[in-house]
């Protein structure tokens, strides 16, 4: 994980969410640790980053880091503070507008594609409103009457699997934002894609089965098999109900695909025919000129890449990463293969290899609803459901997942033409 | 159906497909005079509509009437008489990149927008473009070899049911075109909607169940189920391979929502409610001013609607009609209900009311491949598979629906934002 | 003149405007004439196209042949007869929307981009319109008061000029549908541009002075010169006031830029230099990819061009024509030289050759208002002086103008990006 | 002027250009001076934004303050050190693409559209290329020697107007950049508008007559006068060469339009009555929703604006400002007036009252050459011939304009639609 890698954590130990998640009584030190942990994340991201780095928004689907840092606060002024402590003293008044993201039923908020217009509050008043949150929250935490605790602990879990999330589109957008700059500016010098078969430095072992991958396919027997989450931990709204659903027989790679791979599609002519393509995706790749993933340049050639290191020269054995939902498509079809579906990639997850801390997998299912599945009430509602259309489902974690955020059950998604995120792709295949 | 309400056909006997369809010996003269059938009804359609009506296309989802026709022949030129007629004269070898639609494979095309540009050949020049290729078709299928009428009657098959699907698309055009003139023009001033619980006046029977619906809903019982084509009879490849899927405990609505129904979510602040919609719907809906049906218009507060018999008031007790996913899936979290899947629907079908011929019902599935799916070879592969993204899968059949183009497992698809067709949707629960 | 090429008109010896224009008494049976000479002109020029040619609007700034035809219709019914007729019985209510174009004032109009959405009325019945109101228009000039004739004859008059801006109009509109058209329809096969030196086949001499240019430029000596109409028959308001300027000395050349020429500036990489080029041309030109005038096509090698007779070799000697404003300010700056100002053509124009019935040729002037200018009352006010913006004045006239259209007071108007116009260019230089 | 107001420059009394301009021999030590006295300017201007301010391009026509610094740097590098210090060593080779705006033949430069999106380098690092830059120059000037000063001084004084044209720019961008925050930021709490009548605080006299408009317009005699530069001091190309215009009679408002006016046009529906606007204003003015000037906002009836001093009431005594050429000249024509030409105001401009230093005045001139007009040779030739198509020129100067950057034949300009600069308007009226 980027950051990280150059200035390790001092409570690296701590593992997020707290070991007394759920527990009874609550354990509101592990909480108020895991509070400051999650915060601490993210201004460890924003660190390398100057004020004008932190101010731009390079694209419409990007934030700036600023906002990132903003928002995250917002969420626990607008859902936690306001709610739940008496005579709340407001940072700003009007940060409830601008900083709100898409919560219609929290009132009215600032246009998207405008975020990086925002040059007022600057960084340094961005960060005492999350000093000023902070503390509140803190007080909060160990002062809050038995009566209101468990409402408050629930709203700040929420709370911090969301500024997770957010983490993890920092980097990807700052990233983004560098590779527009002729300069190719370096986010962290010392940052490394972890080998395939292994952890990122400092992340813990996937939660259930080997990181290696053994040789071959995992081979699914046809039944019925339960995904969804269980029930113990946290978990999206999104992940539930948990449900039968009745498996095909199919085999799961073990392995991701990698670089050197993506290059033997590239060589065939992969990305100039249309009979290995859906029709939206190779209007899609014609439109943006696609001839190789996401921030590849290829120079006398030879193909490097822009990564939160810089330029570094591709290397095939590494996953590949930055690509789009068409593309992997057409990948699996010059392959003679499919994607898995997400049910099929949740009941093979505990056989896969490299299933977290690399790149996000895109499964080929659009993400939906769950059957019998129902938002939250209220605005903390809108998280999830309401962006259930036109995108697809995507598993796994990335080396930009925050530790703490990665789970077997986990409902990623992502229009199919996006590939600013770490996204990559695992192949199946029906078994007559 | 349009045409024939008012030009009955005198094959009206004759139901397509024809009687001995996979049966062998192969019935020469049935698949002519089923041939001839499909051919005739493109022409009845057409029949009511100018030169300049048959010219022009009013969006770049839509096609020109004349376009249409020309296609449609372009196809059993391209696949049939090319491939098995030997020296056969073509009647223009200019039409072939004219009037392909999307098949990469079999070569070169016109941009789907200029199609409204192409004013030559004429109407007239089409006319004959038809006559000299049913002409050669009929030849074919009187006078194909044993080893070959095989190969030609396949495709052939697929040829009339392409057709069919034509014929649909022709009403649904040429309604939208109308509705864009400020004349409001008749297409056809007997046209009329069938009544709930009535086929259309021409239309058979569905192909299982009784039409009139009986009260409340259908109760599915969770368990394994098959769906898909079982293997007798034409389809399509998308409805291929018939396997397992496990149903979820779910209950079908047995009648179609209304226009009443919808004036209640309209009256209601249906359209102004963004917490009732899919984000991406909600934009939609504000960006393209929706507040009712596609081609209702209100004057002096009385709704009425652009038909194909011109501007008729709106009739509460007649199935809502040209709404869009995005309105549809609002409409039912408004009734705090679903959409059923398509699995569902198919479970559902042989208990539903009007399941057939009336609208073509939005189900909540995105369209995706069945496990296992593998398109055809070569450029009729290009029929169903590349579109398997970003769309949803509708079920039953509309008014529009030619004869014998109906049946249970008929996977048809549109974007989420569209609803220039003729659809509309049932409900259901899920059940604890 | 492409019609009458092949349809010689059987008035060819009646001049338009009449030659009792502006005598008193005022001649009624010259103006009957006049009018029907008019009127037959557009229905000679529609007459080589079929009901579907009729239909399509090929883009933006073109409108349909059917359109046309019904719109200068349509300004007779509007400003001549419901002013002057009474008890005037209307052909069709609708019409006064329908074919209104840009006159704010004469009431609601149906947006420009969809004229091509409208197939009802259809040619036929347009025809009937053209016919209800040529009877009733000859019917007013025949049976007006002398009270009213005058002001009768003024409306008349206007409507006659407007009518034949639209035969150009119908020519310029067609050629371009056509061009988008892969089989590249001919419109009259016996079309033929006028040679140099020469007028067009039924062409009148030009006004002033010889149609043949003498060798070398003609010099204009400085002082000042009167520019604008002098009162004497028919001209736009916007020819007005006539008022003194002062010229510069300068040359304008004589004879109009050439094919020739224009095939030199392309060898020489005019197109890829943007430092020929305004910045807004260049940015134009690579939006585009022009890398020729419009219409030209390249195969092995050989350039052509789609005309009123279809494709046919570009010939050197010919006027080139269909350039920008862009092109033609990047093809001066090429050569060394100007394009004249428009009251630099004004002065010159006795002396130029092929000034008529050729091309019309930018000026490097901007389209304005002459000092003093004022609109004429009321919705007839809104013909010129609301476009006096961003566009460049041409002067002359082309081969697509009708009869008795030519004067060199005359002031047409394009963008500088727009090219499916009969246009082209003179050079000029200043002289120290 | 903005800057100033707070913090006066501490060379106040230095006036720019420097009185030896163009005097030999060249005053070397005045030259200096000048040239730091433009580029403390700069910096003046830029003091109070921060990092993130400096970073934003708030639409595609505006550029980032740190881009105007960088920038403004680049042409002293790329024009001026590059060409006349020997072994010149640059400050970071990737600058002169980074920070070239448009001029093609000084080689490839990054997109305008993305400036913005360029973070690193910093401000900081800005700063000190600006420094460095400084240094070089200033050792330049000292050490030239006498055969090359005069090249070096002619470079050095474009450099240095071009350097003020972009401290305007840098004003009203960030301005424009402010007005998109909802927390509408204070560039400048102590900013003014000047008075009618009085000239900024620190502004020098205009360079001829009283700034106090007498009552009455300015009656111009119909004769020929000279426009255009004489040829003492600086100008820029564009002013050349001075020729003979003839002058219609017509009369020139001594005074500007005032909000007060405008109110009125306001309150007369002017906004919303197209036969008061060109065709095109009335298509941007719908578009883009203006009922009102630039950056004016109404809360509970009253009217006030974003300024660099925050919002403010407005003051119905102050030129109206940000208006576009199509409000201006819809203006006029709702007043029964002219907007004049450049040359009506040019020859007006002794006469005239608050000329410089409140807002630009629009001219109904369109944006051409002079005759006779020839760019500078090599890159520099691009500064303004290129952009001579669709614009309008403007006379006089702003509020924002520079000390010593106003003279009488100044021509800026702007598209008509633009509006975010300090544009007003004057009226005129032709005499019969």
């Amino acid at each position: 994980m980027a950051a990280t890698a150059t200035a390790p954590a001092p409570d690296a130990q701590l593992r997020f969410p707290p070991p007394a998640l759920g527990a009874r009584p609550i354990d509101r030190a592990a909480w108020e640790a895991a509070f400051r942990h999650v915060r601490d994340e993210t201004e460890r991201r924003a660190a390398p980053l100057s004020p004008e780095d932190q101010q731009i928004q390079s694209m419409a689907d990007a934030s700036p880091t600023k906002w990132h840092r903003a928002h995250t606060t917002w969420f626990f002024e607008q859902f936690l503070l306001k709610a739940h402590v008496p005579h709340y003293r407001v940072f700003d008044e009007r940060f409830f507008y601008l900083f709100n993201s898409y919560y219609v039923q929290a009132g009215p908020r600032a246009p998207r594609i405008s975020r990086g217009l925002v040059t007022r509050p600057t960084c340094d008043e961005v960060t005492a409103y999350r000093a000023h949150v902070d503390r509140e929250v803190g007080a909060l935490i160990a002062s809050a009457d038995a009566a209101t605790l468990a409402a408050v602990i629930a709203v700040l879990e929420i709370g911090l699997h969301h500024e997770q999330q957010h983490q993890e589109l920092l980097l990807t957008d700052i990233l983004h934002a560098f590779a527009q700059n002729p300069l190719a500016p370096v986010y962290d010098p010392g940052w490394r894609w972890p080998r395939p078969g292994q952890a990122a430095r400092d992340r813990p072992a996937p939660p259930r089965g080997p990181s290696a991958p053994e040789a071959g396919p995992v081979a699914l027997a046809p039944g019925i098999v339960q995904v969804g989450h269980a029930g113990e931990g946290f978990s999206f709204d999104n992940e539930s109900p948990r449900h039968d659903v009745l498996l095909a027989p199919v085999a799961v790679d073990r392995a991701l695909v990698t670089n050197g791979d993506w290059l033997e599609f590239m060589q065939d002519g992969g990305y100039a025919k249309p009979e290995l393509w859906l029709s939206d995706g190779f209007l899609a790749a014609q439109a943006e000129g696609w001839e190789a993933p996401g921030y590849w340049r290829r120079r006398d050639g030879v193909w490097s890449s822009m990564t939160l290191a810089g330029v570094t020269a591709v290397d095939p054995a590494l996953p590949v990463t930055h690509v789009s939902y068409y593309e992997a498509d057409a990948f699996a079809r010059w392959a003679g293969r499919d994607l898995p579906t997400e049910v099929e990639w949740e009941a093979a997850c505990p056989q896969l290899g490299d299933a977290f801390g690399h790149v996000w997998q895109w499964t080929r299912s659009a993400y939906a609803a769950y059957p019998g599945y129902r938002p939250l009430p209220g605005a903390l509602g809108e998280y999830n459901g309401k962006f259930m259309v036109s995108q697809f489902v995507l598993r796994g974690s990335s080396v930009a997942t925050p530790l703490g955020h990665s789970r077997p059950t986990y409902r990623n998604f992502f229009y199919p033409h996006q590939r600013w995120q770490f996204t990559g792709l695992r192949l199946s295949q029906y078994r007559a």
